[in-house]
């Protein structure tokens, strides 16, 4: 399969060639032809696919799901899928399996679970684990959230476990995202609230039914609370993030969810935030790409390699090496001070 | 305090000199001085301070231990710790905390408890979770791996959680990764084995006095071995991890433990590996660094800003904005490709 039939296989979002894109974009390998782009950049095929298929995106809604492990979010949103489905909508799940030793076991599970959706045609399930030397986890993600939404779905959810920067970066890139808790974790709310208020716009109290879940329910809204006092947001600009009930397992309270993100998303089109978040998703994309290339640019004839050999016969330290090797890149510096004089 | 007082309190191993020049680490601030290195890169009073100490490293043995958040790594490093001053060893302590939402209420309480050794001159225990837009903790912690190194203690241990990618560049740059699972865990090992022996010179299986132990310890060893069978190196160089076991909360097998990653020191020694170990580190914070300088050259007079701005307004895709901004580097990269040419 060439680029342009696999290109026209994810606009007609054929569950194939959208599989084959994605794990295009995981290994970042080339697809037969030479890798475009420019000369000792980090260009490759899988780049080569996101730039075609940039033009369409920015239409779907984009959601993040995060939370612990054992929180009960693939069930959550198998729910969510199967409600938005009732409502009419096509849907992409991306789950994001950390490569981490100790988490992969329960999430392969998850997904053998999740399968169940898979037969309908326009839910399309997939999940992506990928650790890259050049780009990681988030990047990859990210250009596969774009070839969902070039695809056309209207809704494109992506699941992580919240457990480290990488997974963090996943969700940041999103426009709505829901944490989701389960009861007992009150007595650690206290301690990691500043974590959790900084990425969640909605937050999700599952297994509700438990014991201790009014506890939790209760410490959420108040950390809540007293966060949005003590915030530095004029109270016209701030928001409190919602906290809903839900039993994922039954289902309970999955409708209710659905509205909270999607009252989520008019707010932020009401206040003119989503421009700023997919602003501040191209920066992060384009500071991935730049240190993709200026890596690849760096081990080009091991030039990198050379360096640190020489460092350790001369006993330099890591940044006099990193000096070294920046200094090539002075002309750029140069052209952005004389741009700061100039303004 | 000034930088060459921090440096001298630094080489006496004087607590609150070593507490503040860690602080300094994680923050990345400026000391009062004027940010040192060349203009326009990331030079700050950290790196100088790295500079300044770094030609005193490499005589600590640098150990890491992580393991999933409840696997008793903080009880394990207590007794760790307890045992190495027996021996008459110094010893540091650096506790990489995740600022992950979900795991920082229960290592906060680990911390707390591991004081009781602090009374113990000899022994410094510090925790760090940071994360800068630039650098992170990875870069931040080997930084601090260094100065303790500088300082003079003769073990430096650096205990993670292992669950994202930044704690696992933080282990990698030690000589010696002990990672340590507790029984139950044996259902998920073939699922995570790849994640696992990739960085593991040494198993603990702790709380070994727990049902179930002994099928997790078949397990493991069934794992070690089946690898061991089907890995790439020759008999010579192949080295099957030891698995250890443990009580750390009686304590039992602390010694053989001490014993196992000292005996992996000895190994990497003779086989050649441990000047292999320090070049690879050395390469990664030399990347960490030479990123650092780049996204901070993009981001002087928001040059990188502007160029997103303008791509928004175009429909650009990141990778043509990141092309943009490396096109700045052309000379670089034309020099590394002479010296292809040539070689």
């Amino acid at each position: 399969m060439d680029l342009d039939a696999l290109i026209r296989g994810v606009e007609d979002r054929s569950p194939r060639a959208l599989g084959r894109a994605i794990s295009l974009l995981e290994r970042g390998e080339p697809l037969g032809a030479e890798p475009p782009g420019p000369p000792g950049a980090g260009g490759s095929t899988a780049e080569e696919l996101v730039r075609r298929l940039y033009p369409k995106t920015g239409r779907a809604r984009l959601v993040g799901i995060t939370g612990p492990p054992g929180s009960g979010k693939s069930t959550l949103v198998e729910g969510l899928v199967r409600h938005l489905r009732e409502q009419g909508e096509t849907v992409a799940v991306l789950a994001i399996d950390p490569t981490s030793p100790f988490t992969g076991g329960a999430l392969l599970g998850d997904r053998v679970r999740m399968q169940s959706l898979a037969t309908d045609p326009e839910v399309f399930i997939r999940s992506m684990a990928t650790r890259g030397a050049l780009g990681g986890l988030a990047a990859a993600a990210h250009d596969a959230v774009d070839l969902l939404d070039a695809a056309g779905f209207d809704v494109v959810i992506v699941e992580t476990v919240g457990v480290g920067q990488d997974e963090v970066d996943v969700v940041r890139s999103v426009d709505t995202v829901a944490v989701v808790v389960i009861p007992g974790m009150g007595d650690d709310i206290q301690a990691v609230k500043a974590g959790l208020l900084e990425i969640a716009d909605v937050f999700v109290l599952n297994k509700a039914d438990r014991d201790g879940a009014e506890r939790t329910y209760k410490d959420l809204l108040f950390m809540l609370e007293t966060a949005t006092e003590a915030g530095g947001e004029s109270a016209a600009e701030a928001r409190t993030p919602p906290v809903l009930r839900t039993v994922a397992s039954r289902p309970e309270g999955i409708p209710e969810l659905a509205e909270a993100l999607a009252e989520h998303r008019r707010w932020l089109e009401r206040a003119g935030r989503l421009r700023a978040r997919r602003r501040q998703r191209l920066e992060l994309r384009v500071e991935e790409a730049l240190k993709r290339r200026v890596l690849a640019a760096a081990n080009r004839s091991d030039r990198l390699g050379r360096e640190v050999d020489r460092a350790i016969v001369e006993g330099s330290d890591p940044y006099r090496v990193a000096d070294r090797l920046f200094e090539g890149l002075a002309p750029f510096v140069e052209q952005t001070q004389e741009e700061e004089d100039v303004s």
